[in-house]
C-alpha cells in the first residue's frame, strides 16, 4: 500500500525551497465577542502573501521542485493562480504562458500585464482555457502548473499550516475554505488528524462536500459570490485522498453569510479580503460549524484579491 | 531635577492594565523590494487594534489607572479618538460624553451610535468642541480623556512600542507618523534612544517639526490629506518634552506620497490604511528617510479609518 500522497516531510521540504520567495504571513488573536462570536478565533493573515492570496506557495514549490524546461512554465488561470504563477516566473526569471478565459475581467488581466505578462485568451470558459494550456503545453514542453491538482502545489500550500502550527500552536480546530481544495488539502496533510480540519465551502459550489458525499469526486454546479476563487467544478482527485482521511468534514455556508464575513473582518479587524477569504470565518459566524466551549479555533484569511469598493 | 515624564515602567505598568482589553497586533517582515523600498521593512499593524487605531491603548490606561466619577468620561472627538474613549467607555460599561465639531462627517457620527454614544455638537471646528469639552467636565466631574497631552495616555500609547519590540527585537529604525504627538511620545520613552526613533509628518501639517524648530511648541497651519487624523494645530507639551531627548528628529513627506502609500500598501500587501497610517511608510518610499545599508527598519501602521472605496 502506498504511503500518504502528502507527508509533513514534503511540506518541511517544500518551507526550505519557499524560504527567502514567499512571506511568513502574521496571525491574530481576534479576542471573545469579535465578529459577534462568542469565543475568540485565531486568524493567519495569508492574504498578506505577494499577490494577495495564498496560491504562491504551491506555485513556488511546483516550479522549484521541477526541471524547468527552456519554455518555460504555463498555466490556466484569470484569478488568484494565474497571478501567482505570474509573480513567480518574473521572480525566478522564466518565462510563462497563461491562458485566461475571455470573461476574464480588464482587472484580472491587468494584474497579469503589472506582472509582464500577456494572457493568452483561451475560450470562452475556464474549462476551456485550461484545455488550451494543456495542448500548448504538449507543444511547447513548458512546464505545467497546476492550480491545485499536483502534489507539489499541495505541499507547497501546506506551508500555510506548518506556520500557523508554529505561531498558534494550541489549536483545536483549523476552518479552510475549499475551491479545488489545494489548500485544504495541504493543511490536511500538514495537520495529519492531530488538529481538526474543517472544510467550509459556498453551498453554491460545494464540490468537496459533494465529493464526500458520493465517495468519489463528482462534478456540481458553480455559482455565486466566492466562485471566482472558490468555484471549482470537481474536487482533485489528490486533494479528495487526503481529504478523505485528514479532513474531520465539510460544511457549507451562504452567500449572504460570506457577504457578513466580509464586512465584519472590515468592521472588527479592518481586513479586507475576497468573498472566498472571508467564507472560513462564516461558518463560526452563522453556526455551521460550532465549537464546544473552550474550543479553541483558527481560521485561515486566505485571499483578498477584491476591489475594496464592493466591501 | 525630575525624571523622565513616562517611564518603561509607566508603559509595562500600562500593559498590565490593558490585558485582555486591547489586542496584541502582528507584525510582518514585508521583505526588501515591497513597495519598491530596496532594503526590507518591519510593520506593526496597529491598524488592527479596536476601532481601528491605536487610540484605545491611551484611553484604557487614562480610564483604568484613574478614579472614574459617576459621571463617567468626557472627550472631544469626531475622529480616532472619540470612536477609542467610546469603545472604552462601552467596554467598561461607564457613561461618556463625546463632543465632536459640526464639521464631523456623517459617517463618524454613526460610528459613535455604533457604540451607544449620542454625540454632542460643540461649535464649529475641533477647537470649539475641545472648549465646550473643557466647561462641560467642570459642570459634571467628568473624567477628561485627552488625546494626547496626559502621561497615562503617551504610557499607553508606549505599549505599541512595547509589543514592537518584543516581536522584532532586531530593529534598528522605527519611523512614527505624528498627530497630536501622544504615539510617538510614547514609542520614544519606551525605546528611550535604545532604537531610533524618527517622527513623521505630513508637510501640511508639521507640529512637532516646527517645535523642534522653534525649541518649544508652536501652532502650525493644519490641512491635506492626513489633517483627519494627524492634524493638531500645537504638539502636546508632554510629547514635545519627550520628543526633544528621545526622537533623533522629524522628517515631512508630501500629501502625494502619503496618498502613494496608502495605495502600496494595499498593492503590496492587502493592508488598507487611513493617509495617517501610510505616512510613515511614506518617509521610506520618498527618502525623506534613507536607511544606511543594512539598517533595520520598523514602521507602524496606526489607523485604518478609512473608506475602502477612496482608495
Amino acid at each position: 500500500m502506498a504511503g500518504p500522497p502528502v507527508t509533513r516531510a514534503d511540506a518541511e521540504a517544500a518551507a526550505v525551497r519557499l524560504a527567502g520567495h514567499v512571506r511568513p504571513t502574521p496571525v491574530i488573536e481576534a479576542g471573545a465577542g469579535s465578529f459577534g462570536v462568542e469565543q475568540g478565533l485565531t486568524l493567519k493573515l495569508e492574504l498578506m502573501q505577494h499577490t494577495g492570496s495564498f496560491k504562491p506557495r504551491g506555485a513556488f514549490n511546483r516550479v522549484l521542485s521541477a526541471d524547468v524546461p527552456e519554455a518555460g512554465v504555463i498555466a490556466a488561470s484569470g484569478g488568484n493562480h494565474g497571478a501567482a504563477v505570474a509573480y513567480v516566473a518574473r521572480s525566478l526569471g522564466l518565462p510563462a504562458e497563461i491562458f485566461v478565459p475571455e470573461t476574464t475581467s480588464p482587472v484580472k488581466v491587468g494584474r497579469l500585464r503589472g506582472f509582464g505578462i500577456e494572457p493568452t485568451l483561451g475560450g470562452a470558459l475556464y474549462d476551456d482555457a485550461q484545455a488550451a494550456c494543456e495542448i500548448r503545453a504538449t507543444e511547447t514542453g513548458a512546464l505545467m502548473v497546476h492550480p491545485y491538482d499536483h502534489p507539489a502545489v499541495v505541499a507547497g500550500q501546506a506551508t500555510v499550516a506548518r506556520e500557523f502550527e508554529a505561531d498558534a500552536p494550541e489549536l483545536d480546530t483549523v476552518l479552510v475554505a475549499v475551491g479545488g481544495g489545494g489548500l485544504v488539502a495541504g493543511v490536511a496533510a500538514w495537520y495529519d488528524n492531530r488538529v481538526r480540519v474543517v472544510a467550509v465551502e459556498p453551498q453554491t459550489s460545494r464540490c468537496l462536500g459533494a465529493a464526500l458525499d458520493a465517495g468519489h469526486p463528482v462534478e456540481v454546479g458553480v455559482s455565486g459570490v466566492a466562485s471566482d476563487s472558490l468555484g471549482a467544478r470537481q474536487v482533485g482527485a489528490l486533494a479528495f485522498a487526503i481529504a478523505a482521511t485528514s479532513v474531520a468534514f465539510a460544511v457549507a455556508v451562504a452567500d449572504e453569510a460570506i457577504v457578513a464575513a466580509q464586512r465584519a473582518l472590515w468592521a472588527d479587524l479592518r481586513v479586507m479580503t475576497e468573498p472566498g477569504g472571508a467564507t472560513a470565518l462564516a461558518a463560526l459566524m452563522t453556526g455551521a460549524y460550532r465549537p464546544e466551549p473552550g474550543e479553541r479555533v483558527g481560521g485561515i484569511v486566505c485571499g483578498a484579491n477584491v476591489d475594496p469598493a464592493t466591501i
